[in-house]
């Protein structure tokens, strides 16, 4: 009884506080649309503090609703006016940057017509920004552009043309006696070769590093890394056979010919995230003659016992560089940035940085699994490579 | 009242004739996935007489409907299972080619979750395709192909870095003596710089020409042609200057800058479908220094009036390209294909060739206002530009 008795309390207490912090936090009515609207859509709003507000018209629905909401909290219920359209507010801010996220209406799946899409979780989602305090390194600004490519290159393992996107840096076509080096940079599981240029701005990252002459000029290649198609829990299905031949035997020599590349393993590397990551991992290390600078964003491993295992690795990678959201780091969310190494990834870091391995661990605060931990982390990351 | 009943016997007749009508065509079930599905997703379907069949899953909604139909004809209503998925077919076929659609959901508009989206109505829409019978001259083929790049060239008045694509022909990064014509080609009403590649396949349609010989390379160059923005009834508002200024100001000299253009009027056109068409003649012939090529697709209208008002013309166009869905031509559209001149598009044309100018007439046979038109004259023109 005593126990019960305690337990009421501390209960309640608990619940005050939380309706205390509530009633606390005053929503500021100072909401804009969302940088990606289409055009003249007012609705999904943002607010300065990063709460969403949507707005959906479907007068004769019983129930709307948003995927999207505080993290793993479930999503936001949407009423009814008088006037057909069903709004709502998210019951906290979002972290800054861009959320994949869909409606339910009536309990059909559908994307919320008032934004633009991207293709996230094999499909196209609608996507929100919520301003970031950093957004300046990813902004369309007044600087010389590179340009983003579309190729389509013959695969042969597939018996048909695959689509790929090439950035080249400004001034890529002016001397044409300039050979750079390449970065090939993968998508996540269910996203797509369009996503590091919609989602996570790569271009305008480089071009805005070297207005700034932050980093050396290089090559940006995204291909599409699910060659061997796995549906949602069915990643134990993914094999890498299928890309890795797509990339080392029919990308790379197609990008080596069609591109002024220096075709060399030291001016050759490979970053993913996520699912991307577990790719670069598992395709750089069985390709040490191809790749020289290796990108973990958010997934895949590579810790002391790869090196141990591999008596190349300590001559033949020039940069590794793993970062994660701070939101995956620690239990709470299935030990992501433990992917970093069985210590962790900082001790796993340091641990290669004694080994003479030019190891960079880095943390994007105040982010999750999401676009803008990995925007920050090729932001770092690119200053970094080809140095010489 | 004979009045009366002789009406009633006519519309009893009548309607007979269009039961027996659709008693007698029978719906073959061949249904297949349209080509433009997202992955993995069955609906919509497509079968070999170009009906198409739509799935939606909302278990909880009212009423579903599809805003595709027979021309004209209003929309496919689709009814409810016990599965909680809508289904129906389209009560006739469509025709050849790409769709724009929608559905309707509870009195809300949203997007097919099984289908790609396309910027059409200044929105993504979803879109459909029903195989053509000559659809061979835009499909994905084991050819070289060339490469659809994104720019982001600077627009001092917009103040802002602007979008474009940019078609370069294959083999063009492989002689780098080599300088190309360049051709503007611009979208229609609602749509923007990405149609002509996503809706059109305009990159394709070059690659497979190219590969039989049967037309010179040239660049191919797509910007966004509503800068003065119009809402959907606003046409009347529409103003040329703005689009002019960054076209002829902007873009071109950025295009000869950092492209191996032919900078010369003999080597550069203009092309538009629909409202493009518009913008091409207006453009076009005010500009008569700087295009020799002009293509008309469905909009626009360049007569004897405009040859007899401009000394210059007959000397100065290489070639003017007038084209036309055969279900836009005739007075059941609103007229449309009178915008080839005012005693009808091929006697306008045959004026043009009696008075020495290169002028030419396609009709895209059995398709309407829409891209299967477009793509089948962007295929007939480009043999025809830039021969010498």
């Amino acid at each position: 009884m005593r126990k019960k008795l305690l337990f009421l309390v501390l209960t309640t207490l608990l619940f005050s506080g939380i309706c205390l912090a509530a009633t606390q936090t005053e929503i500021k009515e100072d909401f804009k649309p969302s940088t990606l609207n289409q055009p003249y859509e007012e609705y999904p709003q943002v607010n300065s503090q990063g709460y969403a507000r949507f707005r959906i018209h479907a007068p004769q629905a019983q129930n709307v609703s948003v995927s999207l909401g505080l993290g793993g909290r479930g999503g936001t219920v949407l009423t009814k006016g008088d006037d057909g359209y069903w709004t709502g507010t998210t019951a906290g801010p979002l972290d800054e940057g861009f959320h994949y996220y869909h409606l339910t209406v009536d309990g059909g799946t559908f994307n919320d017509p008032g934004t633009l899409n991207f293709y996230g979780s094999i499909r196209w989602e609608s996507g929100i920004e919520i301003p970031a305090h950093d957004q300046d390194f990813y902004e369309l600004k007044n600087v010389p552009h590179g340009k983003v490519q579309q190729i389509l290159f013959p695969s042969k393992s597939n018996n048909t043309s695959m689509r790929a996107f090439v950035y080249t840096p400004p001034g890529y076509d002016k001397d044409q006696s300039k050979r750079y080096p390449v970065l090939y940079l993968q998508h996540g599981w269910g996203e797509d070769e369009t996503a590091w240029t919609n989602q996570g701005h790569a271009n305008l990252i480089m071009d805005n590093l070297l207005a700034e002459n932050k980093c050396k000029p290089f090559i940006i290649v995204n291909a599409y890394g699910m060659t061997n198609d796995v549906k949602m829990g069915q990643m134990a299905l993914f094999k890498i056979e299928p890309f890795q031949t797509v990339l080392i035997d029919e990308l790379i020599p197609y990008i080596d010919t069609n591109f002024r590349t220096i075709a060399d393993r030291e001016h050759r590397g490979m970053t993913g995230l996520s699912m991307g990551g577990m790719e670069t991992q598992t395709i750089t290390l069985a390709n040490l003659d191809v790749f020289s600078h290796i990108g973990l964003f958010s997934g895949g491993s590579i810790t002391m016992n790869d090196v141990n295992n591999n008596p190349d690795f300590k001559d033949k990678v020039k940069l590794l560089f793993i970062s994660s959201g701070s939101r995956e780091l620690g239990g709470g969310r299935g030990g992501r940035g433990g992917r970093g190494g069985g210590a962790g990834p900082q001790a796993n870091v340091d641990a290669m940085k004694q080994a003479g391995i030019n190891a960079v661990f880095y943390v994007s605060p105040d982010t999750a699994h999401e676009f803008q931990s990995w925007r920050r982390s090729l932001c770092q990351m690119a200053p970094l490579m080809f140095k010489d």
